[in-house]
């Protein structure tokens, strides 16, 4: 893990390192030493570490919870080179339904082999973040939707230093399997009226969580219009469970 | 309206009352003058104006949000005498029900039945509580789950003065076309595991309601059991909306 610059904004610490040529970004609160809680941010597809979301959340994570917040780039996103594999199958998923193929299973084939890059390289990311000495091995919270939903279900199933995780605007066709093996509490994020998440297939994902605490959050509105309240609703879950 | 007792208990205000038979609790400010929001508290079937969750809500209600709360017992509940007509249904349903018959539609006729007499008693009870001098003409919260749900959504539907309402634990049978004219926002519990409301009966519940801010608020477990932190997320949700 190499860092490449540090900025310092409102009281957070902001971190540009690469590791095995993964570029991220880590967040501390300044001042910061000894362990504290981290959480890892899963951007959406198209965006990358530093989208307008992933930053605010950041932001609110280190300066109201007082944790740590670490984001990288996924492959073939942000400043990271152009997949050959992953566009050639962009590419031809978009002939497919332009064929009349149906988008969900497609959807669902495509981040599954996705997943199996970030799972390891995420596990890779949290070994490395929590051998610095300012975040250390505390324990770790997982927040991402919509493709941070379908990559974020097969790692926090995976990995148990995770131990609460916001997900959501994501289906059950992509991650059923992997959602039955999620027992960490876990708030779901719905929109109502999804154009892109049919909403029978998100709230089957929902069920097909092991979670014995889980909790829907249901709202009006279409993909991309989560309300600004359930920003603070996801500051006080990690604030209940990782400390 | 006629007040029989007044106690203060950690700065909160109870009033034991009657109108027209009706016995109520209104519960202040210590020291309040003007007006303030005031949050109407619907108990559930077997339970009364006093019941420990209603208690409980209108404490910080008052406490935290410096609102006034009020509570009635509903027709044949708390201090109200037995009536005849409703327990003489409730024995009939019980019969048809051990003879085969399906629960929810003759819980919705009984609730259809209660809730002519119980919308216009809370209205006239919002009409005396609110010529009082501590609490005035302010904005109208409505709080009501399972059996206060099915005789809040016909309130809520025909009361203007109600701005927002937290409901749920209840189905759509019992109360879809009245949930068609609710159009303020609603926050709407459920318990993804209630042994005594259909899954996809609260669902279609929720979406029948018109508001165009509504969220849906999901966990794990049964009828009763529902989280301890929702009543946190029910005073924030008045904070906002009521203010």
């Amino acid at each position: 893990m190499r860092f490449i610059s540090r900025t310092s904004s409102d009281g957070v610490i902001e971190q540009l390192f690469t590791l095995d040529g993964i570029p991220g970004v880590l967040w501390t609160p300044e001042g910061a030493t000894g362990t504290r809680p981290l959480v890892l941010l899963g951007h959406g597809g198209g965006q990358h570490k530093k989208a307008p979301d992933i930053l605010a959340l950041a932001h609110r994570v280190v300066a109201e919870c007082g944790f740590s917040a670490v984001a990288v780039d996924l492959p073939g996103h942000g400043d990271r080179p152009v997949d050959e594999e992953l566009d050639r199958i962009v590419t031809e998923n978009q002939a497919r339904v332009a064929a009349g193929a149906q988008l969900a299973p497609l959807i669902a084939e495509f981040q599954a082999l996705v997943a199996r890059r970030t799972v390891p390289e995420w596990r890779a990311v949290l070994d490395a973040v929590q051998r610095t000495e300012h975040v250390g091995p505390g324990p770790v919270g997982y927040w991402g939707v919509s493709l941070g939903c379908g990559l974020g279900v097969p790692f926090v199933a995976a990995e148990p230093r995770v131990r609460a995780a916001v997900l959501g605007l994501g289906g059950a066709s992509a991650s059923a399997a992997d959602a039955a093996r999620v027992t960490v509490p876990v708030e779901f994020l719905l929109q109502w009226d999804d154009e892109r998440v049919p909403r029978a297939q998100g709230l089957a994902l929902f069920d097909a969580l092991a979670s014995s605490e889980k909790t829907l959050h249901a709202n009006t509105g279409g993909h991309g219009e989560v309300p600004a309240f359930e920003l603070d609703s996801t500051l006080r879950f990690f604030g209940r469970h990782l400390v």
